[in-house]
């Protein structure tokens, strides 16, 4: 049994978006095992069990993933993750990986992924809300598919959004006010927020919005108003309606199930697509187990694991 | 991040049935977090993931468990598996197991648990049907717990038998035919079965079964007749109903979930007891991700690991 300690570190972008648009693709085809994401709450946070299978690679595994919002005061980071892999033909474990900078990556991916389909232009005006690791994450992954022209950024604290956006070393980035950021064609949301910080007004037709940040009960970055107003596109139905950016809307029924136009695997393999450049496009990522698998893949074929003894 | 290469070797079984025993009382007090496990099929067999949270040892975490039947004709384990602790207060994770001794070890308390509880007598004549790993470590359980005066076992393969009972090392234990294994106070059934192999006309008055074999869908040990004679505990009604003795029964509905009288949780708490010596008792076993923390939290005592890197 390998030990991965620190994949992940030098992992060409390209190939991480690639292998999770494949993964999406085979989510729209229906060539996977993934029951919905479990979760089991803990006295100052989370933790969610992500087990999947994978045929087109003969990859299986789960994830274990915590959250923890007041870990970074503890010089902790909010996410820590490890992955289990299991060889398909006995289940023996085969593998471990730290899967903490994983996580990020192929979140980031996932964003990159919607971005390249649902994005009506090439050259984009992208918006930043919040200035966590993901949204360092979401950028670095859409610089692959999108040419970046500018980037707005805004943060809660003025302070993390000036850094964030010299951070990225590219000539036009901005902190910006939350309105100035929110006038973009790339709209990505990766804050924690329980209660919508993205006004309906502010956003403009033609957006494309990556909703990154809801991924448990209670979350919601999104005016719902913009929700009636776009077409809504999800990972997966049962965990986007379970914490999904959807989740309070669905909940108090101001959105429905049938409301959701479809699936990141659908648009993937061109059965949904973007219908007119005036259309606004919501991709309410919550994050799944075949992404995990997906990078995990090709972290694995890098080295730099521990022998363990197993068996 | 610790590595327990092969935990469980040398754990004393009392403190494992003890550390059971406690962990089915937080159940039946519904002190724990536990969503049901989750199914994953593979090509020649399947994957279960079981996140816990048991607050009264301060533990939490995830079991990753295969069931590859043809495994053995490969050399290696049918069962095989692999524990995650997550620190509750940060959900860092501070420890992997091998988990697959464990497993059995905590499969043969319940069994013992139950027999504690539900056995109407404390010397007992012990019917045990099959003679894989989780039969002999329902044996040297129980015999914590009851005094064996006999031993009856049975297996399809009787030299398998033979050896089982001789490897047993008490002097009253016989293979014998499925018929006689049965006649028994306390019958043991550790049998991959896929349709009922214990008859009812076999089963007398006053006998409890702890019917261990059955955890997936379709797999079923019992005649039916038998669970409706007796009063059947499960350890779980959602585990039980998905995959446990009673999986089948209730899916041609033979057996409703209102005919399950109890579970074992309530029977360690006192909340439900056998009633009559005559009454014929069942306990329904799928295995709680609660018993795989319990034995984990008496395990990592032992030391035995290795220090990985994580952060």
């Amino acid at each position: 049994m390998q030990y991965f300690p620190d994949p992940g570190q030098d992992l060409d972008p390209v190939l991480v978006n690639n292998a999770v648009e494949s993964a999406f693709a085979d989510h729209g085809n229906n060539r996977v095992q993934m029951p919905p994401k479990m979760y089991v709450t803990l006295p100052q946070g989370d933790f969610r069990t992500m087990p999947a299978y994978l045929p087109s690679l003969s990859i299986a595994g789960v994830k274990v993933v915590n959250v923890h919002p007041g870990n970074p005061a503890l010089g902790l980071p909010t996410v820590m993750a490890l992955t289990i892999i299991l060889d398909i033909a006995t289940g023996t474990p085969t593998a471990i990986l730290n899967a903490t900078r994983l996580t990020n990556l192929r979140t980031g991916a996932a964003g990159a992924v919607a971005a390249k389909y649902l994005c009506p232009k090439q050259e984009i005006v992208l918006g930043i809300v919040g200035t966590g690791q993901q949204a360092a994450a979401q950028v670095r992954a859409i610089a692959q598919e999108l040419i970046i022209r500018e980037v707005r950024v805004w943060s809660r604290n003025p302070e993390k959004a000036e850094a964030f956006a010299a951070g990225l070393g590219l000539k036009e980035s901005h902190s910006v006010t939350l309105e100035q950021a929110c006038d973009c064609d790339l709209l990505v949301t990766t804050t924690p927020a329980r209660s919508p910080i993205v006004k309906s007004e502010w956003i403009h037709e033609g957006t494309h919005i990556n909703a990154i940040g809801a991924d448990a009960p209670g979350k919601q970055e999104l005016d719902p108003e913009i929700l009636r107003r776009a077409s809504v596109y999800v990972d997966d139905p049962a965990q986007a309606i379970h914490s999904g950016e959807i989740n309070v809307p669905i909940a108090n029924g101001t959105f429905a199930r049938e409301d959701i136009e479809g699936t990141l695997g659908e648009v993937v393999i061109g059965k949904k697509r973007r219908t007119s450049p005036c259309e606004i496009t919501v991709f309410d990522s919550t994050g799944l187990a075949i992404q995990d698998l997906a990078i995990a893949h090709i972290a694995m074929q890098r080295g730099g694991s521990i022998d363990l003894p197993f068996l």
